[in-house]
């Protein structure tokens, strides 16, 4: 099944406490790009570049059969920049820089081979061109959404619109605090699952992730890594795992829901073990597998 | 199976942002008993409390089956008092005071018809009275150990000689990080199993425990619970769950050590639904089936 992805495409500066990198390929989109990649071979990107992202860059993409003809390239522009730093213990970071630049003005357009998208994937982006893009989809079979606390502070309402079209939203535990009020999960889940999805996901970090859905609470842990390097897109790239294995999915089970998380959880696990997309660019599915059972393992208890 | 305990008897003045509760009966003894009481008939208590530990206190561990003939009352001191308040998160607290009053001179004495106890469940004390204590018992079959902060402080070194003589060892994350020098876990797991026992189990708080041994890692979740009301005692009782599931066990698998955590986390869930004692004093063995049941959903996924 084809999964339409709509977030950034960036260049981030990181440091943290192992190291840094500077002028990487990042952004939501190629996160969750890349994750999804592993399941499923017809993924499309909707987003926006500057004449900076290079050929290479698009040859990454390319070489997981991302299909990138909805990414406009603005000539005269440049793309979204981030740059931040991790503290010691890798949960906390500052962000140092942001610069739009082409995003400032991006006009989301879903090119007519696109509209017939059933699986849509709402990256981290302002709600009102997440809203834009779901306008432009003839009829989603699935919509998730992630956001963060940037958009629950400035476009809240904004996000309470598009949360009313969607399915499944993610978001992490902070976030969920500050968007239901209340600093219980359990309290917040319910309130947030009113505004609209039915299904809620709320990330943990290093402590793994808690769906909540009708049928009850699934609680995944995280993996124990030895060495985690860098933190960034670890979010994206659990959306990504987790609609990816949904796209496969004849019926959306609540199995499968939590078949989902865990391989979101693998796929998370993966990327913070290098810098950048450079892990999860280049997997096997052998070792995704082996990833995935090793999560079941965590939490398996014999009958 | 008997369980012998070593441990504080004490009461707490207990402050959270849902009420407060004065002159309650508390101590690491007092939790470990009476969770592990669900488990067995057979609990032995070792410890001291002073003049002010009434009839009504010894009635209340007596009417779930404890044994107090090893708790040594002295009738000129008082019981050891602490008192503490919880921040609006629950996850944090400031101890306000804390008086040792006849724990300060505790010389532990096994009774002789304790000395043949297979399970002893060393509270979390001075370390050098929890080796006192096993060095009365004659042949335990398994020794599990609880400490604190304080005592990776400030007495290290008797700690980490009381810990050649222990099977399976509880912590929390930040001791665990404090007494290996290493903030990632994993690698804390590895360093404090080199110190002797073969199992670790580290706690999380609302991010629920790890379970370390030579067969892997085990990831138990916390309850998600809509109402907290009182953390104190929470790791006590579920180190009293914990070995109370095992004393029942004829052998201890690795299956068997996992759904120990499981009853330890479902013990530790009823204790912070209500303050102090009141609630672990009370329960029934199907409310304990039920939540352990309901911790066993939360993470599984059908083959």
């Amino acid at each position: 099944m084809s999964i339409l992805i709509v977030g950034s495409l960036a260049f981030d500066d990181i440091e943290t406490p192992f190291g840094s990198s500077l002028n990487t390929l990042g952004g939501s989109s190629t996160y969750i790009a890349l994750s999804a990649s592993y399941f499923t071979d017809k993924i499309q990107i909707v987003g926006v570049v500057g004449s900076d992202f290079e050929k290479v860059h698009f040859e990454l993409l390319h070489s997981r059969q991302i299909d990138t003809r909805g990414v406009q390239k603005i000539e005269d522009g440049k793309t979204f920049r981030w740059s931040g730093r991790y503290h010691y213990d890798m949960n906390t970071r500052d962000t140092l820089d942001t610069r739009l630049n082409v995003f400032a003005d991006f006009d989301p357009v879903v090119p007519a081979e696109y509209r017939n998208a059933e699986y849509i994937c709402l990256g981290n982006i302002d709600p009102e061109l997440q809203l834009k893009v779901l306008g432009q989809i003839s009829k989603p079979k699935l919509v998730i959404l992630d956001t963060m606390n940037f958009w629950i502070e400035s476009k809240q309402e904004e996000l309470k619109k598009t949360l009313q079209h969607v399915n499944i939203f993610i978001l992490n535990d902070s976030e969920a605090r500050l968007l239901s009020g209340d600093p219980n999960l359990v309290k917040s889940a319910r309130i947030i699952r009113e505004m609209g999805p039915k299904t809620l996901i709320i990330k943990k970090g290093e402590h793994g992730a808690l769906l909540f859905n009708d049928n009850g609470i699934f609680a995944a842990p995280a993996f124990p890594l030895e060495s985690i390097y860098d933190p960034t897109g670890a979010g994206d790239t659990f959306a990504g795992g987790f609609i990816g294995h949904l796209s496969r999915c004849e019926t959306i089970t609540d199995t499968e829901m939590r078949r989902a998380v865990l391989y979101g959880s693998a796929m998370a696990s993966f990327c913070v073990e290098k810098f950048g997309t450079e892990k999860i660019a280049a997997l096997d599915l052998l070792e995704i597998e082996d990833r995935y059972q090793s999560f079941r393992e965590l939490s398996r208890i014999e009958e």
